[in-house]
């Protein structure tokens, strides 16, 4: 591991960064440059003014997405500030480019006001056919996505929270095929109510299952904690999406339930924990990079299917099954929006990537190596995009 | 060139757009995958958060400069907007990596407010190595650069004003090498005196040339229009840069001036007006796609050296001279500005590429294809920064 971080370092700095902006055509002789740039760069400059469609036509702008963090809430690490955060923006533009060859620019951002971010995001627009935004903190970021959702005529997408319930529900819908349960009547535990949580309940919510209780640092959701909470966890009771529970504690909440999902903190389960469960449970424990529980425990205590965030264990719950054919499809739709059918449409596809004959308790997520995903996710997301 | 025209529109439509967004980095195994992501990025992340210098050491911030530009002054095409200024933003782009391999990203803003592109730009440069402000017009420009060159930890330069300034005096070096003219007793008329002829001015006063004179939509540059002129062009007259002239018209003006730089309007120069100045006169004809006199009239009227912003005459007076050599050696000493001092050694750069026996009336700039000059600009431009 020691070896792994010296190494990581090294890989940064030998370009140094990850990323490079190239040029798509030469100019090699005196008649390219005058096409490329002045004067005959005029032409399409032209041609958009008149048409502002043919943007898409003549530049780079419906393939390129932004990449954009205020270094709010960077991985694992808090508030970094935006400097600190650009290698981990960089990493997720290799990733878009490496997967999808999507073309994605980091960006970070100098404020953490959400009016302010919401404002450069806005002016940026023009140049980019896809926004995602990054690491910012919650509930900020529900604001941000939330109110540019509304205005930009371009998808935005806050990766945090729907590629994590993307990826989270294509697990469950594979725990429910191996086990044959059905996915509605779960009863679902999600710990941890910030930007992961709260929308992987959501998304659960709009698939059908109506039994999800929530955990937080304020405890057991209910709403009795109601006024300690941001708007968004308030919301989540008022639509109905959680259950409000008078359990007293995490232990006495997770006791008969059929799913633990933790978007959370180290080791705040325990095997005792795992054995009050209905039988055969599904643990899903994401913290990063020390899960809820260790994986062994998990199993000992017998969890049926265990998923976590880390890649050295089976079934990594990894956002980027998600986003690179996510982005692909409705960019080539060129759709103005993600939808909740897009997301599920994405999650069913990473899911059915696996047969039913191929299926097993540490493989219900394939890998993100498989060429398969983002062909699969992109071609669901623009048929959903399209109809 | 209507086949020219077509030829420029099917090369942007067939990527389309000219810039992509490659990764500098593997990424094939999952060891791969955690290093350039999670969970290892987040050493280069830890690292960056107790020293933020170390930005410059493990991500592409060094090398990136943002091109950015609000549309309001493009080319010769005027305020076309953001979107319609982006192939030219794209092209800008692919000259900075293709000519300096130095990577540039192409940002349009929605928005054409002073203040408000301030703030933008503040708040991306934690991204950035350098922003190279372009077509955005005056005095706009102006305004926006000086706030940003005093606020911002990273080079600004307005290629509009800046790179045109280096590549006239450049050429205003060599003509005067050529023609043992001592470029400091040189009688100048100015005609346009916007972001370009203001910074022609400033420089070439910089340089020691104490006889410059103004021509603009006003007229004739002098104290009887002071209310007129927006504070840029004030400033120029309160500086002494610019020298105020009784003269009636550019015809009275331009007599017996020893050279014409024109950033203004097709076809304001006679035949006549040429031959009323001193012997064997500069004329720098830089309206672009056509100059303030027509070549060939320019030639027949007896300027002794013609220069335009034509790549089908000699002596293109072309930016891309400077830019990326400029910007190459400015992010390689990771100044902090751009100053003046920089800016003529470049233009000294430039001119000396040509050595004495070479130079000619029609060769007194060098090619941009000339692979020595962004070696030597950066050379130089380093040079001073580090001095």
């Amino acid at each position: 591991m020691a070896n792994q971080k010296q190494k990581s370092l090294s890989l940064h700095e030998q370009h140094p960064g990850k990323v490079e902006v190239n040029s798509t055509v030469k100019v090699t002789t005196q008649e390219e440059l005058s096409l490329v740039y002045s004067p005959y760069v005029a032409e399409p400059a032209r041609a958009i003014k008149e048409n502002k469609d043919d943007v898409y036509k003549y530049t780079s702008k419906g393939n390129m997405v932004a990449v954009i963090s205020d270094g709010s809430a960077v991985l694992g690490l808090g508030n970094v500030g935006p400097k600190a955060a650009l290698p981990v923006m960089e990493g997720k533009a290799v990733l878009f480019k490496t997967f999808a060859d999507v073309d994605a620019f980091p960006l970070v951002l100098d404020t953490q006001d959400p009016d302010e971010i919401i404002n450069i995001i806005t002016n940026l627009a023009p140049s980019f056919g896809g926004i995602n935004l990054e690491d910012i903190s919650a509930p900020n970021c529900i604001t941000i996505e939330r109110t540019l959702k509304k205005t930009l005529d371009i998808p935005v997408f806050h990766d945090d929270q729907h590629g994590t319930s993307i990826v989270t529900l294509a697990a469950l819908i594979n725990a429910c095929r191996l086990t044959d349960k059905d996915l509605s009547k779960l009863h679902v535990v999600i710990s941890g109510l910030g930007a992961a949580g709260g929308n992987i309940a959501r998304l659960l919510h709009k698939v059908g299952v109506s039994n999800i209780y929530g955990y937080s640092l304020e405890g057991v959701c209910s709403y009795k904690h109601y006024e300690d909470y941001d708007f968004s966890v308030q919301e989540l009771l008022d639509e109905g999406v959680l259950t409000p529970s008078d359990s007293s504690s995490l232990e006495t909440l997770i006791k008969d339930k059929d799913v633990f999902i933790g978007v959370s903190a180290k080791d705040i389960v325990s095997k005792a924990m795992i054995e009050s469960m209905s039988k055969n449970p599904f643990i899903f424990a994401m913290a990063n990079p020390d899960p809820e529980i260790p994986y062994k425990d998990a199993k000992d205590a017998g969890a049926k299917i265990i998923g976590t965030g880390r890649s050295d264990y089976p079934n990594q719950i990894n956002n980027v099954l998600a986003f690179p054919g996510l982005f692909k499809g409705v960019l080539k739709a060129r759709a103005k929006n993600i939808t909740d059918e897009m997301k599920i449409a994405a999650a069913k596809a990473i899911a059915y990537i696996i047969e039913d004959k191929e299926l097993k308790d540490d493989y219900i997520i394939p890998s993100p190596f498989d060429k398969r995903v983002v062909t699969e996710v992109s071609k669901a997301v623009y048929q959903v995009a399209t109809k």
